[in-house]
C-alpha cells in the first residue's frame, strides 16, 4: 500500500516525484517513458533559469534530478485503469495492480494525427510527429510542416538548419505561434507558408514523395520527402475512465490539483489548465504533491 | 500606454517578463530588487532541472535569462498604488505614474518580524532575516534560528557549516519543515531544538548577546551572538489597496491568475495559492502572461 503513485514522468510527474522524495513519502512512479513531450521538443528558451536548452538536454536534467533521489520507477509500464475501491486507490497497469492512498495523474499528451489517406502507411517512412527526433534525417530535402502554432514553428525552425525547402501548412488565416518565432521562421528564404490550407492526402511509393494540400486556389500536390505533423496533442486519459474530463478529454482539476475522485490529483498537460508549458507543468507537479501531502496529513 | 506592467522581479515576475518579451509585448517591469525571496535562499534542491543550486546563483540565472531579452526594467522603484481609471490601469510608484492596459502583480513577500523588545534595536547588529546573506558573519559563534519550518531549517543547515552552536527555537510541538531537512538538521550535534518555545526579548549591548525564550520549563536567556528570524512572510500588497485579498493579505486569484480588477493579474508568493515554491511561482508567472495575452487579444 503506497502513500502515492505518480502516473507519468514528464515535467509534472518528475517534479511531483522530487517533492514526494523530499517529503519522504512511500511512493512509486509508473511511466511508459521519461520526459514526455519535453523529450520531443527542439530549442527551449522559456524554462526560467535556462536561457537556452534543447528538449532532450532538459529531459536529461529532469531525469538526473529525479534519479538523485533513487525514486522507485516502473519505466515502460502503462496505466490502463484507475479507480477508488473503499478507501484505496487502485491503479491497474499492463503489468500489474497497485494499491495506494493517493495518486497523481501526470500522463501528459500525445500527438494528434491528421486522419488522411496515406498517414498510417507512411508513418516513420517520411511522415513523423517529432522534428527533434527525425529532422536530421532530411538534409537538403524538401519537407512540409503541418501546423502554424508554436509546435509547428518550432519544427520549422529546427528544419531551417537541415532541409532545403520547408512548406509550413497552416489551417488558419495566419500563423498562431509566438510572434518571436514567426519572425524567425519568416526571416528564412527556405520557408513558404501556406495559410488556410488543409492536408488531404499523403502519397509516395516506399517512402513519402508528396503531400496533397487544399487551399483557396484549389488542390495541389507538393513534392516533399518529409512530413512533420504538428497539429496539436491529445490527452492520455483513456485509462482514467471514472475521472471527470472536459470536452477535450483533459482532466478537470481545481486550484489544488484535485480531481473528482478523492485522493486522486492531476498535474501538467493532461489537465484542463489551458496553458501547456514546461514551467507550468513543473509548478503544477509540485502543487499536486504538496496537495497530496496535506491530504495524507488529514487522513491520519 | 503599455500593454503590460509587471510589478516585481522574483521568479514569478521574471518568468512573466520572459514570456511577455517572447510575445513581443510593449511592457515594463517595476521592481525594488531582483530575485525576491529566492535571492535570500540557501541551498535549493527542488527547482526541477537544477539538482542543487544556491539562491543567489539561481537568481543570477533568472536575471540573465530576463536580461537576454533586454527587458525594460525600472529597478529600485516601488509601486505605491494601482487602480483602474476608465479602461486603463494606472500604476503609481515612488518615482512616477504609468498607464497600461494590463498589470501583473508579482511583488512577493517579505520577512515577518518577531515583534519583541530589542528586535528593532539589534536589527543588523546581530539580528537578521537572511541566513544566506549574513550567516558567514558568525564563524564559530553561538546563534539562534527562530522558526522550525523549511526556512528555519534551511537557515540552520547553512549555519551548521559556519557557527559553533545553533539553537532552533520552534513555537509548535515539533519541527514542521520537510522531513529530509529535519533529518539533516538533527544529524548535527551542533544543533539544539527547543520546541513549544517563544522568543520574548532580544538583549545585548552594542551587538546581540542573548535571546530570552519562554518554554514549558519557564523563561531563560540563551547566550548567542547571532539571531536568524525565519517565522514566515508577509505579502507585499499594501499598495494594492483596491485589489481583493484574503485574511492573510494575499491577493485572491482565480485559476487564470485574474484578480477582481479587470486587466490586473497576480502571480507568485503574493497570491493566495497556498504553496510558496520557486517552481510554482515561475509557473504562475508564465500562466499570468499567457492570460494577459488572451485578455489583450479579446480587447482588440
Amino acid at each position: 500500500m503506497y502513500d502515492l503513485i505518480i502516473i507519468g514522468a514528464g515535467p509534472a510527474g518528475i517534479t511531483a516525484a522530487v517533492y514526494a522524495a523530499r517529503k519522504r513519502m512511500n511512493f512509486l512512479v509508473i511511466s511508459k517513458d521519461i520526459g514526455g513531450q519535453t523529450a520531443w521538443s527542439g530549442e527551449i528558451e522559456n524554462y526560467t533559469g535556462y536561457q537556452f536548452i534543447s528538449g532532450p538536454d532538459l529531459t536529461a536534467k529532469f531525469e538526473e534530478h529525479m534519479r538523485k533521489y533513487n525514486v522507485p520507477l516502473k519505466e515502460g509500464e502503462e496505466a490502463i485503469d484507475i479507480k477508488r475501491i473503499g478507501d484505496k486507490v487502485v491503479v491497474k497497469t499492463n503489468k500489474g495492480v497497485y494499491e495506494t492512498k493517493t495518486a497523481i495523474v501526470a500522463s501528459g499528451k500525445r500527438s494528434r494525427e491528421l486522419g488522411v489517406p496515406g498517414e498510417q502507411e507512411f508513418k516513420n517512412r517520411g511522415l513523423t510527429y517529432c522534428a527533434t527526433c527525425d529532422g536530421p534525417l532530411f538534409p537538403n530535402k524538401d519537407v512540409a510542416v503541418i501546423g502554424g502554432g508554436n509546435s509547428g514553428l518550432d519544427a520549422a525552425l529546427q528544419l531551417i538548419n537541415i532541409a532545403k525547402k520547408i512548406y509550413v501548412i497552416n489551417v488558419t488565416e495566419s500563423l498562431t505561434g509566438d510572434p518571436i518565432m514567426q519572425e524567425k521562421v519568416m526571416a528564412s528564404d527556405k520557408v513558404t507558408v501556406l495559410n488556410k490550407a488543409q492536408v488531404t492526402a499523403v502519397s509516395g511509393d516506399k517512402l513519402v514523395s508528396g503531400i496533397k494540400v487544399k487551399t483557396l486556389e484549389g488542390e495541389k500536390t507538393l513534392a516533399v520527402q518529409g512530413i512533420f505533423v504538428e497539429i496539436g496533442l491529445i490527452p492520455n486519459t483513456e485509462f482514467a475512465k471514472v475521472i471527470e474530463k472536459n470536452q477535450r478529454g483533459e482532466i478537470k482539476v481545481n486550484s489544488h490539483n484535485e480531481t473528482n475522485l478523492p485522493g486522486v490529483f492531476a498535474a501538467g498537460d493532461v489537465t484542463d489548465i489551458p496553458e501547456k508549458q514546461i514551467i507550468i507543468a513543473a509548478g503544477e507537479g509540485s502543487k499536486a504533491t504538496l496537495g497530496v501531502f496535506r491530504y495524507l496529513a488529514r487522513l491520519k
